[in-house]
């Protein structure tokens, strides 16, 4: 099949700065962070300003692309189980999803509550969470 | 910033053949297709069985990725939008995200309900969907 390419249109800046320091399903810890965003696609946010949860997609630069079967949450005393069964990072195209609370707009950056991954992670997309196609 | 590469592990099998006809948030139609994944990642499915809800995610390959605004739902007398403010499958990264109904798996496929995606496109990951994260 064919490949695509992946540019990512900004990054992630959080205290958050070693994946085993990253909150399992940190999601749920209320970890504040910035998306910081190329200024080339400012004018792409526009209509952001009034959206209470946004879907920010990621790429896990340090995932293992290889991995099919893991320990749920790591933990090593559970069966291993199918990657696509579960949210770990480690999986062939290692894409996250974080549903977050924007929380501010600057320009280019957004303040966002519910962010685990970690500073310096690639962001490649963002969308308004809807209740009706996400919930 | 570096780029990555997005190698599909499987694709979409639908009778939405023609992007026009694909129901916009087609999602709340209820549209069956299947998932036919590349059987190298067979493994990497155990565990879906007992899954309600799963997300697909795709790549949108149709998609003009230099677009920075559009319409909302393509509606011309709607004003512009920033494309990261809408769900438009246009975007600098065309991933899509598809929260479906998982029916059954039969080997390296899955049948689900509720895909708008038309048949030929890409699928990239596959996740269980959580309410407490995705919710």
């Amino acid at each position: 099949m064919e490949e695509y390419i992946v540019r990512p249109i900004g990054v992630v800046r959080s205290a958050l700065k070693d994946p085993a320091d990253a909150p399992k399903q940190g999601a749920l810890t209320g970890q504040e962070a910035e998306i910081v965003v190329n200024p080339a696609y400012l004018s792409a946010l526009e209509g952001l300003e009034n959206r209470g949860k946004i879907i920010v997609i990621c790429w896990m630069h340090h995932a293992d692309r290889g991995l099919l079967k893991v320990h749920p949450r790591g933990q090593e005393d559970r069966p291993e189980r199918g990657i696509f069964s579960t949210r770990s990072p480690h999986r062939p195209n290692p894409v996250s999803l974080h549903t977050v609370t924007l929380l501010s707009i600057d320009r280019n950056v957004l303040r966002v509550r519910g962010m685990d991954a970690v500073d310096g992670t690639p962001v490649v997309d963002i969308k308004p969470h809807s209740p009706e196609l996400d919930g």
